[in-house]
C-alpha cells in the first residue's frame, strides 16, 4: 500500500485532535500491558470491502480506536524480547522508543520503521554478528513486524480514503481495495515500469509473453478483490529480479531470452508464474534470499536521497508478506544454470482471504527468546529456508 | 534401493552365524538405551563410493555392527514417544514389538515395515482419529522413521553387494552407488515404465519433452555419482502422477499436452523439474498430498498381491524422502486450474551429498511429545505445508 506523507498527516491531524491518547503518555507500559492482551482482530478482504460501502465514520473510529493499539501493542510486546545486543543498536532504541511518544509521533517516525529496523541489522552485523539462536528469532520476528505493520498501515488508509478527504486511485475503488482488479492491467503496469529502469540501465531488456488463463469463467479478463498497489508491489519486485538475472546472465549484446508469464485463475486460487532464463540460482544461495539479516545489497546511502527500502535487499521478503497478508505467497523455485520461477498465490474468493496477524502469546514469547536447540537431524533440512518462518528452524537449511 | 529377499536373507545369515548380537536377547532396554546415546555415523555418498572401492569386508563389518544398532536404537527410542492410541494398534505393535526379538528377525519384519506402519495409522484413523498435536508429531516422526529405514538398507546393501556375493547392477557400480549415473536414461527408463501402465489402463498416454542442459561440461551428457535407484523411485512416482492428472484433466480422447522435462546440472545442483498440464491442485490440496494421515488412497487389499506401497498414498512424502536423504529434495509447484511442476534437486558434488540422519535428542524428545502450542499468528501460515517437518507447524498451512 501506497501510504503518502499527507495521509499521514491526516491521520496524526485526526488523532491529535480526537486527543483519544492524550493519557497515554506516562503510563505506556500498563496500556502496553493492556492492550497486548487482546488478540487483533483479523479482517477478510470482504470484511474490508464491505464495511468500506456500508460503514460509517464513526463506527470506523471506534474500531481503529481499539485495534491500532492492539495491534501495536501486540508487536511492541515481542520487540522488547530481542536480542539485547540488537535492542542495544541505536537503530533499534529509535524503533522501540517510539511507543514512548505520542501517538503522533509513532505515526511519523512509523513511516521509516523498515528503514530504520534495517539500519539497526546491518550495526548489528558490523559489531560482531549474531549467533544462529538469535538470528532465527530476529528473521521470525520481521516478518511478523513487518506484516504487522502493513496490516496497520492498511487500517489507516481505508479510515481515511473511505471517511477522511484522501482520494481513493479511482471511483471503483473502497479505500485501497479494487473489487474488480484487473490482473492483467497490473502485470502489464509492473512491467512497463521495470522494463523502463531495465532499459535505463541495460539499454536493452527481455520481452514478455503472457499468457491469461481463466478457468472460472473461461474467456473472461481475470477480476478478484484485491489491493492493487500490493500485487504490483510485487510483481514490480519480481520482474526487476527477472530482468536483471537475464541480462547478467545472457549478456546485453544478443536478443535476451522471453520473460514467461502465466496467470491462471482458480477457483480457489489466482497462481501467477513468472518465468525467467537467468542462469537461476544455487539451493544455497535461494536460502539466503529472503533472509533480513543476509541480504548482500550493500547499505544505500543514509541521506534519504534514494526511493524507500532501494539497497537494503528486503523487496523479496517484503514482497512475501505482502503475498501472504490475506493467505496468499510467494515462492521462488530455481534451477541453476538454467533460470528462476517466481509463484505468486492470492486467494480468489474474497471472504477466504483473510488477514494474517502475528498474535503475541506464550508460543511466540518462546519462540523469540529460547536459545539454540539441540539439532535433531544430522544436517540441515534440505528445502526448507525460503519458506521458513520458524526461527528454530536451521538457517542454512535450503 | 531395492532390497531383494535374497538381500535379507544373506544378511539375516550373515549376522546369525557370527552371533554378533547373541547377548542382544533379554537386555534389549539396557542396549537400547546404550546405543541411543550414540549419533549416527552420517556418510557422504563419497565415502560410500571410497569405502566401496578401498575398504575391506572386516572394517564395514565393524562399523556396521555398531553403526545399525546406533540408527535403530535412535529411532526405536522415539517410537517409545508415539501417541499411545497409536502405539496401541496391533499394526504399531508389531513394528515396536520388533527391537524384542534377535536381529535376524527384525530384519525380516523390517522389510514389510513401511505397509505395517501405514496400517497402523489407517486403524487409527478408523478408530477415533488423533488431536492436531499428535498428527504433526506423526508426521515429524514418520518422515525421521522412513529416512532412517532408507538409511538402514542402503548400509546392509552396501556391505552385501560390495563385500557379500550380491552382484551389482552393472561392473560399474559400487554397491547401489553408480559414480557415473546418467541421469537422462534414468529419466528414460522411468518414463517407459510409467508409461506403460498408463497406456495399460487409459490406452493412450502423453508425451515426454525432455531438455537436458549440461552447464558445467557444456555439450557432455549429465553423469552424477548417485543411487539410480532412488532417483528411478522418485521418477517414476512423478511421472505416474503428471501422466494421471493431464488425462484425467484433458479427457482421452484428444491429444494430451506433453509433460515437459528439464535436467539441468549446474555446479552445485542437479535440478530435475516434471511440468505437466493436468489441471494443478488448489493450495489447499497440495498440502495434504505430503501428509501420512491424510492419504486419501482406499487401503489395498491386505493379502500381499499387491506392489508395495500400492494404495498407500505414500508414494510423494517417500519419494521427498529419497531426494532428501542424501541432502536433495522435492517440491511440487501448482497453478490451479492449469498444471504442476515437480521438481527435484540433488547435490551435483559428491562430497556434498551427505546422508540426512535423524538424531535422538532433547529436541526430537520435545517436538514428539509436546501438546498443541498456543497459536502465534491469527491464521494458519500459508505456503508452508508441503515442506514442514516441524510438527508444531499447523497442519493447515498451505
Amino acid at each position: 500500500m501506497i501510504t503518502t506523507q499527507k495521509t499521514m498527516a491526516k491521520a496524526q491531524a485526526m488523532f491529535a485532535t480526537r486527543r483519544a491518547l492524550g493519557p497515554f503518555v506516562g503510563t505506556v507500559a500498563k496500556k502496553l500491558d493492556h492492550y497486548s492482551q487482546f488478540q487483533p482482530s483479523s479482517l477478510s478482504i470482504q470484511q474490508y470491502l464491505d464495511f468500506g460501502r456500508n460503514g460509517n465514520a464513526a463506527s470506523s473510529f471506534e474500531f481503529l480506536r481499539k485495534e491500532l493499539l492492539v495491534r501495536l501493542a501486540n508487536i511492541m510486546q515481542e520487540i522488547s524480547l530481542l536480542p539485547p545486543k540488537l535492542l542495544a543498536t541505536p537503530s533499534s532504541k529509535m524503533v522501540s522508543g517510539c511507543f514512548n511518544d505520542q501517538l503522533q509521533v509513532i505515526l511519523k517516525r512509523h513511516a521509516h520503521v523498515v528503514e530504520t529496523m534495517a539500519e539497526g541489522l546491518i550495526e548489528l552485523r558490523e559489531s560482531d554478528g549474531v549467533d544462529i539462536a538469535a538470528e532465527r528469532g530476529i528473521q521470525y520476528f520481521l516478518d511478523r513486524f513487518y506484516i504487522n505493520r502493513i496490516s496497520i498501515r492498511m487500517l489507516q488508509n481505508q479510515h481515511l480514503v473511505v471517511f477522511g478527504n484522501v482520494l481513493p486511485e479511482s471511483p471503483r475503488h473502497v479505500g485501497c481495495i479494487d473489487p474488480a482488479c484487473d490482473v492483467e492491467s497490473v502485470v502489464l503496469d509492473a512491467f512497463e515500469n521495470a522494463k523502463f529502469l531495465c532499459d535505463r540501465y541495460y539499454l536493452t531488456s527481455p520481452m514478455m509473453k503472457l499468457e491469461m488463463h481463466n478457468m472460472v469463467e473461461k474467456g473472461s479478463p481475470i477480476n478478484i478483490v484485491a489491493v492493487p498497489s500490493h500485487l504490483y508491489h510485487i510483481m514490480f519486485e519480481l520482474f526487476k529480479n527477472a530482468m536483471r538475472a537475464t541480462l547478467e546472465f545472457h549478456g546485453v549484446d544478443d536478443d535476451p531470452p522471453d520473460i514467461k508469464v502465466y496467470v491462471v485463475k482458480g477457483s480457489e486460487d489466482l497462481s501467477i508464474k513468472i518465468s525467467d532464463r537467468g542462469g537461476g540460482v544455487s539451493r544455497t544461495v535461494l536460502e539466503r534470499l529472503f533472509n533480513y539479516m543476509y541480504s548482500t545489497a550493500p547499505p544505500p546511502p543514509r541521506d534519504g536521497t534514494q526511493a524507500p527500502l532501494a539497497g537494503y535487499g528486503y523487496g523479496l521478503p517484503l514482497s512475501r508478506l505482502y503475498a501472504r497478508y490475506f493467505q496468499g505467497d510467494l515462492f521462488l523455485v530455481s534451477m541453476e544454470g538454467y533460470g528462476t520461477d517466481a509463484c505468486i498465490y492470492m486467494k480468489a474468493v474474497p471472504v477466504e482471504a483473510s488477514e494474517v496477524l502475528p498474535i503475541y502469546s506464550t508460543s511466540s514469547r518462546r519462540l523469540l527468546t529460547q536459545a539454540a536447540q539441540v539439532a535433531d537431524w544430522s544436517h540441515p533440512i534440505p528445502g526448507q529456508g525460503q519458506n521458513s518462518r520458524d526461527p528454530r528452524r536451521n538457517p542454512n537449511c535450503a
